[in-house]
């Protein structure tokens, strides 16, 4: 078998990255959310282990420490973060590892997964990205205003990843997605193991 | 629009890489085969431009000169190549544009193309490509041997290819190559104009 994928999905808020990888799940079967570590204080109903991995900030310290983290970083006062081993082992299971991140995280996980598969998810046009955010209407016109900046500032990373989506509509989107998967999986580099039996190696 | 692909298909006699092509091709309207040059004088009903090329031995070796050929080689006593220019025409106008060709031509392309997409088909195993020969029965005992024995030397080129796609059963595999074929549409080198634009860069 195959060591499963890991791939990285990023894309500004009004990208509709849920939605799209929510389609993409029902596809593919092999396909696993990582599970983060944090530093937050479990919600009511929350699973060690299944929500998240619950840490003191001294125990994710000593792990940034000792290098556990594909990414990690701070969020209203608590940190998340990505654990290496366990997606390793998810990966080594062979399930395709799904990260929903930002640029920086991405970024942090190339540098330490080589084959990892950076894909970025964007709108048409930085208008259609700005009319989604406004149609949420959730919230002040100071708070919209932040956010759209921000969306359009992570809009100008596209071309740090390998792979552009462009999220027109969401079943073609998630076509391209599925596609960039399984031409991933396809990759000379990816099957060794199957190249050795063809080629009777051992 | 964007550039067309030059996508490479190559593998063992043996591989079925007719018959995939043949779905693949009824399933992507952008495809199409170059047309080859050639030294061979035309047959009844081949149409210059269509079936071929036809061109004297004088004026291929003009073209090799001048190095207007992706890859070229002699067949039976007559040179035969795909020239540059053509399939350069077609990308421009969006095409997809497929060469079935052997190892020797795909590294040659390779060369003059940096991003033209290696494709390798192959059967499951040894074992299966023998038999396939085999079943084939219109040659004699001595030339299946040495065909087989061709086959089996194609096969171990597989790794100078960036995919490797099983021909197990027709139809995933064709299914196989159209998902190359869309995920390498989404690399962002590939969509600098959509990318331009998205930014307003211009």
């Amino acid at each position: 078998m195959n060591k499963g994928l890991l791939i990285i999905v990023s894309g500004p808020s009004g990208a509709g990255k849920g939605t799209v990888l929510k389609e993409v799940f029902d596809e593919i079967e092999s396909l696993r959310y990582s599970v983060s570590v944090t530093t937050r204080k479990p919600r009511e109903g929350e699973k060690e282990g299944e929500s998240y991995f619950f840490k003191s900030l001294e125990e994710f310290e000593d792990m940034i420490e000792r290098d556990e983290f594909l990414e990690y970083q701070p969020v209203f006062g608590n940190y998340y973060g990505t654990p290496k081993e366990y997606v390793e082992r998810l990966r080594t299971a062979g399930y395709d590892v799904v990260l929903e991140i930002d640029v920086k995280g991405a970024m942090s996980v190339k540098e330490r997964v080589s084959d990892a598969v950076l894909i970025f998810l964007t709108p048409e046009s930085k208008e259609i990205l700005r009319s989604r955010l406004i149609n949420r209407k959730t919230e002040s016109a100071a708070e919209l205003e932040k956010r759209v900046g921000e969306s359009i500032r992570e809009l100008e990373t596209v071309e740090k990843y390998e792979y552009v989506v462009v999220n027109d509509t969401i079943e073609r989107c998630a076509d391209d997605i599925i596609a960039i998967i399984n031409a991933e999986k396809r990759k000379v580099g990816r099957n060794a193991e199957f190249i050795n039996r063809l080629l009777e190696r051992r």
